[in-house]
């Protein structure tokens, strides 16, 4: 998984899954925005594979507490999920108390399973520099399979700090994957694949959107393969 | 024109503009490339407004020496022209004897005609480092009322540092055209103008492409398009 670019669409409803198909690699489960997501997750028969988050509040989500990590551990022994979200500041011990045992214990759970772990780092202010961003990356890189890393942008000036942060951390070996959030950094999500980044995210529906400026799932899809297409694939 | 992002469907052909109209906003009209320029161009009926350039064999194109001035001189005066393309070498002193008294007068007659001028710079090796992609881009930007630049990417880094050199000259109030060549650039076709980029140009027929790299104009058209959108639009 994310040896190449997967684009997931987003969604607490699994049961959107059918009209993810034709868009989208895989279905990222927010189950923290989800009503009854293990249930969701015992009836999923779809096509695509799983990616389960279940976003603390603490970085934006809305699940509350540690019981989060329970619903995640049970999320991870269904054969659909192929990777699991754990946020980087839990990992790292950045979080609040209790969160990094819990963490690094459901990380020991999805590797036994071969399911991967998303280390994830979210910034709903602003982009830090270059250097910051690097950093991050590759802490978020070393602690998962894939280092996430998304920041708001503010100014293009941001967007182009994320890609080439993008660009540096993929040049070093690591795995991540990179957007920006906010209207300057709109266009990251569909750039920052050809600088390196391995997962996309979209709303399975437009409505829903799960994260500022994101792009309709089909209109994600169309330009990723369009700006990764080389030459010899548009010539063929 | 060029206050916003123009693109520009390149052909030594006018009677294919028919076939550009869905998707281009203008026609690049490539005297170099055409068989009888001007007789083409007095014959032109079509929608779309043209851009001339008689590409030099100096500057990558086929036009051999000083007579293409005077087709170029004949082609601003034709009524569906609105802008002209002028090596910069030429108006700087730079290219073969002779170049820049005909390059200058060139521009002067463009003036008085209400025609813009783009001046413009070609690599076709490499992607200087972005210190010299910036002056190279505010040098064409004030001998033209464009400043174009096209320079040959031969990794993801020369594509990054168009992308910057662009955005710094926008940012400093210059009017400019950017795109890498190239297969490791051809995204910034697609990328420079949210970052400034006010000219790009795609081949009327793909099996027609006047320049390595280039989308199909469709394609290019459907790119810009998606990455330009806001939030907003993409909303309503």
């Amino acid at each position: 998984m994310f040896e190449e670019f997967v684009l997931a669409a987003s969604t607490g409803d699994l049961s959107a899954e059918p009209r993810a198909r034709e868009a989208a690699d895989a279905v990222e489960f927010r189950m923290d925005l989800a009503a009854d997501p293990l249930d969701q997750l015992a009836a999923y028969d779809g096509a695509l594979p799983l990616v389960v988050t279940n976003r603390a509040e603490w970085e934006g989500g809305e699940a509350a507490d540690l019981g989060r990590y329970d619903a995640l551990a049970e999320a991870i022994a269904h054969d659909a999920v192929v990777a699991v979200d754990v946020e980087l500041a839990a990992l790292r011990g950045n979080a609040p108390t209790g969160e990094r045992s819990h963490a690094t214990a459901l990380r020991e759970s999805a590797r036994e399973e071969g399911v991967s772990v998303i280390a994830s780092v979210h910034d709903f202010e602003s982009t830090p520099e270059v250097g910051t961003l690097s950093d991050l990356l590759a802490d978020a890189a070393s602690e998962g399979d894939v280092g996430k890393l998304a920041t708001t942008a503010n100014a293009r000036e941001d967007a182009l700090a994320m890609l080439r942060a993008t660009h540096e951390a993929t040049a070093a070996g690591h795995r991540v994957a990179t957007m920006c959030m906010g209207e300057p950094g709109r266009h990251t999500r569909a750039v920052a694949p050809v600088y390196g980044s391995r997962i996309g995210y979209a709303p399975v529906d437009a409505a829903d959107a799960t994260a500022p400026g994101q792009y309709p799932l089909a209109t994600l899809r169309g330009l990723v393969d369009g700006l990764l297409e080389t030459d010899a694939e548009a010539d063929g």
